[in-house]
């Protein structure tokens, strides 16, 4: 069977790829990551993701990696023990306190050492599958793909067989609008519920105690958006309720137009 | 004061270079990996080193970052779960088993994530130091200077102000003679007892329950070389004693020259 590794965050991207591998007849290994984020209600939703997945048939290897001892050491205001989130659309400078120094360095270093595993224990190819699209933002610098591209070569050089270890971003052109089209169109074919998905994912990065997402933190105002676009109601609860949260978008939407 | 971090895996070359970074007047944070490695020793010893030091002055921020939940996906013969540690030198071919896949590349990330917040937090430099020698061996993919150059680009491509960490390699033209040279030196400068640092250390992929090191896998052997040709006795225990341990190594030695 064809092998995958994904990095499953909880959010949209990676939920609707794991869907676009399942559908694809991939065999996935999902790894999530906790490194003291305040957002722990991901964690909480990729796990209820791959629930519902298995309840309806769709086997998931689910692993929860945790880097303990880690966050102390970060200079973010995403980890316990950092500065309040910033407010606001991702294009403002103060966004840049919301950057985990390398992280996504240290996700791909794991995430390669999982995948080259498996290709090497099963003998087969093993593809990385990355959600990545062009809406991706230059404020995270390793979200670029000349980020990749070096990550990529300096883990050529540093295994041997890497070459059995591929990178696979079915999104690289599209924007979230695509994504979450993919998304309808995995869950009629692989008979999953679209609601029942994508409530089981989060995008804010401040939810509250309770797991209402906001709706003001850029990566929040982004997927409201893209709801927007398709046509469809948010099936994840916002603080307000989602026509505030949808009227709060339009509005800044306008505004930066 | 001048910022260093450091892999401390408790091994001869790091612990070497805790001394020389304390004998240049850095302030270090120490981190050490918990992957699931069969060598925990590795890690008590380092907290020993940590502990012996603290007790005679010198302070080391020391971590242990544990990668929880990594283990069983790894395919190695380090790691619990995996195969028996073959022996021999370490220019036989069987010695790939104990190769884990991307290790270095994980801890690479990991430890710059960890100096760009120290350099950020503090608004100056940090150095990485590594003690990488000569003698180290391209079996090790990841442990060669294309690796280290290919790895270091990705940090840079990844991070904003990256350039606010380096590396720092002393031992890069040296071997393991070198390095336990500069270890009987900086113990003369800083007044520490060299048996008592060096009795806290620990080489041997296959130690026993009680922590005493075998004398015949490939890092053992080296070890031993490098205190036969310095002329000391190595202050760890071997299973037969040093004596045993020796000789065993000196005929080894005499076979392959």
């Amino acid at each position: 069977m064809k092998q995958a590794v994904l990095s499953l965050s909880g959010g949209m991207d990676s939920s609707t790829l794991l869907l676009h591998l399942l559908n694809n007849d991939y065999e996935v290994t999902a790894l999530n990551f906790d490194y003291g984020q305040k957002h722990r209600v991901e964690l909480e939703r990729a796990q209820q993701l791959v629930d519902y997945l298995r309840d309806s048939s769709y086997t998931v290897k689910y692993q929860v990696i945790k880097l303990e001892g880690l966050s102390t050491l970060l200079n973010s205001a995403l980890v316990t023990g950092g500065e309040e989130v910033p407010e606001g659309h991702y294009a403002e400078d103060n966004m840049k306190a919301t950057v985990v120094p390398n992280r996504n360095k240290i996700f791909a270093s794991i995430t390669q050492a999982v995948a080259l595993s498996i290709a090497e224990t099963k003998n087969t190819e093993c593809v990385i599958a990355l959600g990545i699209h062009a809406g991706d933002h230059a404020i995270y610098p390793d979200c670029r793909q000349e980020f990749r591209d070096a990550d990529y070569e300096a883990f050529k050089q540093g295994n041997w067989d890497a070459d059995k270890v591929k990178y696979y971003t079915p999104y690289l052109d599209g924007d979230k609008f695509n994504i979450l089209e993919d998304g309808e169109f995995c869950c009629e074919k692989l008979g999953l519920d679209f609601d029942e998905v994508y409530k089981r994912t989060n995008t804010s990065y401040k939810p509250t105690a309770e797991g209402l997402s906001d709706y003001k933190s850029a990566s929040s105002v982004e997927r409201i958006e893209a709801f927007i676009e398709i046509g469809r109601k948010d099936p994840v609860e916002y603080v307000d309720g989602w026509e505030v949260a949808k009227k709060h978008v339009e509005e800044l939407l306008a505004s930066h137009a």
